[in-house]
């Protein structure tokens, strides 16, 4: 016996209350009249539209192989002008994928990522009847969209201190979401983090600032971003266990999850083994996740962690997700989950705002995915079609994908393993190599950096220990960040790396950004990723062995610039924990 | 000798103002270092797209023509998963269009684009560099984005009365326009019309409103949303003398001007002859808008009514094109053209929202139009390529189209020229067919409509008496109305139109809405439009013959609803002319 989610309107903006919906609809039904002459709509003829097909060569979803590399063949797609089906949850041509369209998204597409939303991906949301969709620009525009829903502005110059709200985050974060809440005068508060993410408990923990909201920095926060499946940029995969308890806290101060997932096909089990075995740490058995409730119908996503949706009883929960990281960031087209009466919200302030995705890209991405649609079609024409992808061959390109990204994860996590420390004979000498064979019991070492395996995602997140530095006595450790990053750009080492700066969001993470760098394993070829992480340790290894810092001054952006950036009021909370 | 555009950015929202620059571009010359190892980038690597080729059948620019149809047979773009242009501005490739990219565009076709408006469409914008531009989803995300830009949300619950921000426009407008202002709590003013467009004077003309402002009703509107090419639904197109006083009211009194203008390339100098010739009015020859400055290079757009830009001295002009009607609604894509800091803005703003429009349709429309890239390409692969539109194929295109429309304003323009006496013989009898034949003076006549011929645009827009029917005396002109659209839903009539309602901005346009029809001759096939338009002219003539309103009850949308869907606030300024 499942209860509907709970009405949270009262979350809602002034203006997204407000929205009231396109009239037009008051008409469809006379749109529907046999024979009807149509005056009304201001639609262009399609007989105006240039394009007579769209038509792509298209990855069998079996190219990506967990083993080994699959058939690598294209297969084609072609869109037409005109099918000749008349169910328009099937029907994919030109004709209508690129005329005016509903807000929701292009019918088609939508019923294929409703029922994999729904059936697949969260097959065991709790609250009763299940979650909606609308099919977004990616994830950006998505949680542009979610921050108009939920948040006023707030000016310092014009309002009262009671009235400025506060978006919740992790105290390192993904920076564009920072700035497109921001500049509306929101209260950025950092939560702390660990390995996984977001910490529930302990100082700086989200209860400690829950209850301990001062109400001088504005109105307790009720809104949370929140990246849970290889974070970005710490690449931390949350338990369930630990979501449980952020949401009982969420529940208990009314606050409304905004749950940002790029990278949830993206998740590494081998880094839990490989980083046990590598450090004498208990390995973590594979997870079926949907063991106690319904399967997801495929072992892969059954083993993938779960979204906060899974235990959403009450309907605060509002994902994201994207096509940018499983077919390609150009796409522009995601899609936001969330209980019906927020999807309804979402799909009015796209009617004045976006209106719909491409129809270019909608229409192909769905020839792609659904092609029985035009096999069919290919009957009624006595043509050979592709079958396209299906839901079979769309789970199997995600899972493809991970091995791909897996891959690389542990190319450079292996590299970066074996390299955390500095033994004194190298930092004295690279010409004793002979002495580096005895035992290192008796070698002095130092500790350059140290990592968590990502568990997730794209990105290694390394903190580098300045304290251990020779010249650290002489130069602050930010100055040494700074010299350092831009040593790694210098030959030999030639590296560009994230400088931690680039993820914190209030001055709190801001101060400690120094210490750390994310690595991308995602934009260089995967044989590029092992020799250029090997470039990079020896860049860690040849600062640590410099004695000044000559040539290594720049106009980086500073921490200065860095604050001016976060605008008026940063507040000053949250905490490592 | 020509001046800089003039500082505007105190109209900059709140919000906008604090938009800053994604500091990610700090280290762009990092990027450009040879050799480097790019760990800092979160980019997919390109060849986990699934997408080898984007391809299309696209028509040439020759198959619509202004005298007879051209060569309907397609050519055949290809995007190529890599080219070996390395020139940004020329390159078009899935590697590039399907990555990351800037806000401002794949900057292949925003070249191509930045070309088309400064050098053809604008060649003569006063202010020194001329404009710039930045690729948008559209008109309704342009003017999404321009709103954020430009006004603060007003909360009638929290802020004073002297801070509520307003929005002048036409008092017949395209309504969801203002549904994205209104939300905000923004003060609509509707400004009086005439068969041009906006009035500069008269009574609520621009001058009257401006000038005798209420502070009581909120700020002086700083901010103008206009259509004045096709408007829309009035088909109106607006003399550069108006739009000449009108911007010296918007210079006194500091307004900006947002220009929506979609149907900018269908201007129907026919609409002007045919209407002389039917009524005994002077006729308009034929324009060179461009005889006194730049020509355009091509006699079509120089016989084009001009935009605000080619006055606009100070910058205050932001005008929104699109896509949706020369290419397909479904692209959703356009630019903005505006001074380079208000462009500015709106990338920040772009870069926080929709990122990019989606580089599906980015690819394969720069394909479409710069072919010759890939001409130069293919002579690289010794392949065989198309050549491409080119400028000269683009601005052939649209001068195709406007043929194509226009031929339908001409079907059904000279029905309804026809048609807008309902002689007293037809309303006894339809058998009396006899008599219609003797001289009209000493027939008995009753006038049903009157029109503008619309000079551009996709609607006709029809001003109905009621006061003419002879159950006007029983009911009310606005329950006939309703009555009336519902008599041309059903047989034999069988038409679907626009209530007056669904462009009625203001109570004030509500009140009077019920007068009016939008007709629109773009959504059927071109051998219909006469047909329907007669059916149409018969509707008129049988509802104006019947006896009673039985069978014509319906629960169309109300003025009650309407009003509601207005929102808090709504103004009673703005009148006819």
């Amino acid at each position: 016996m499942t209860a509907p989610p709970i009405d949270l309107s009262h979350h809602f903006s002034y203006t997204a209350k407000n929205r009231a919906a396109s009239f037009v609809k008051a008409f469809y039904k006379y749109y529907q009249i046999p024979g009807i002459a149509n005056f009304a709509g201001g639609l262009p003829h399609p007989s105006y539209f240039p394009y007579d097909t769209l038509e792509a060569n298209v990855a069998r979803p079996q190219r990506l192989q967990p083993v080994t590399a699959g058939d690598s063949k294209p297969e084609r797609v072609t869109v037409p002008k005109l099918s000749e089906i008349t169910d328009v949850q099937r029907r994919i041509d030109l004709t209508t994928a690129l005329q005016y369209g509903t807000a929701e998204g292009y019918p088609a597409l939508l019923s294929f990522l409703r029922q994999f939303v729904r059936k697949h991906l969260h097959p065991n949301v709790p609250y009763e009847g299940g979650p909606e969709i609308v099919l977004s620009c990616g994830n950006t525009d998505g949680f542009s969209k979610a921050i108009e829903l939920f948040t006023n502005v707030w000016n310092p110059d014009r309002d009262w201190i009671r009235q400025r709200e506060g978006v919740l985050c992790e105290e390192f974060s993904y920076m564009n979401a920072i700035q497109t809440a921001k500049p509306r005068g929101l209260n950025i508060v950092g939560v702390a983090m660990d390995g996984e993410g977001m910490c529930a408990f302990g100082k700086g923990g989200l209860a400690d600032i829950l209850e301990n909201w001062d109400a001088r920095q504005g109105r307790r926060p009720h809104l949370m971003y929140t990246v849970t499946i290889g974070q970005n940029p710490t690449g931390g995969v949350l338990s369930i266990q630990r979501k449980k308890a952020i949401y009982a806290l969420c529940q208990q101060y009314d606050v409304i999850i905004v749950e940002d997932e790029p990278y949830w096909n993206l998740q590494f089990p081998s880094a839990y083994e490989m980083e046990a075995n590598s450090r004498g740490l208990p390995t973590k058995p594979p997870q079926n996740y949907n063991v106690n409730g319904k399967s997801s119908g495929y072992q892969f996503l059954d083993s993938l962690a779960p979204s906060y949706l899974s235990i959403d009883t009450e309907g605060r929960v509002v994902r994201l997700d994207t096509f940018s990281k499983t077919i390609a960031p150009g796409s522009r087209l995601g899609w936001i989950t969330a209980q019906s009466a927020i999807i309804e919200r979402i799909t009015r302030i796209t009617e004045v705002s976006t209106q719909q995705p491409s129809g270019f890209v909608q229409s192909v991405i769905a020839e792609m995915l659904m092609g029985k649609q035009n096999a069919e079609q290919s009957r009624i024409f006595k043509t050979q079609g592709p079958e396209g992808w299906q839901m079979d061959g769309w789970v199997r390109w995600l899972e493809g994908l991970r091995a791909g990204y897996e891959k690389r994860m542990q190319a450079m996590c292996n590299v970066l393993e074996e390299s955390k420390f500095l033994f004194s004979e190298e930092s004295e000498s690279s010409s004793t190599s002979e002495t580096q064979v005895q035992d290192w019991e008796v070698v002095d070492r130092v500790q350059m950096f140290d990592f968590v395996w990502p568990k997730a995602g794209m990105f290694t997140w390394i903190k580098v220990d300045f304290e251990t530095h020779p010249l650290r006595p002489k130069y602050s450790a930010q100055k040494l960040s700074k010299a350092f990053w831009i040593h790694l750009t210098q030959k030999p080492a030639l590296c560009l790396v994230g400088p931690g700066s680039m993820f914190a969001p209030t001055p709190k993470s801001v101060a400690e950004a120094h210490k750390y760098l994310r690595l991308s394993f995602a934009p260089m070829d995967a044989d590029e990723v092992a020799p250029f992480t090997n470039r990079l340790v020896e860049g860690f290894r040849s600062f640590w062995r410099r004695k000044d810092l000559d040539g290594l001054d720049d106009d980086l952006p500073t921490l200065e610039m860095h604050m001016h950036q976060l605008g008026p009021g940063a507040n000053f909370l949250g905490t490592g924990c």
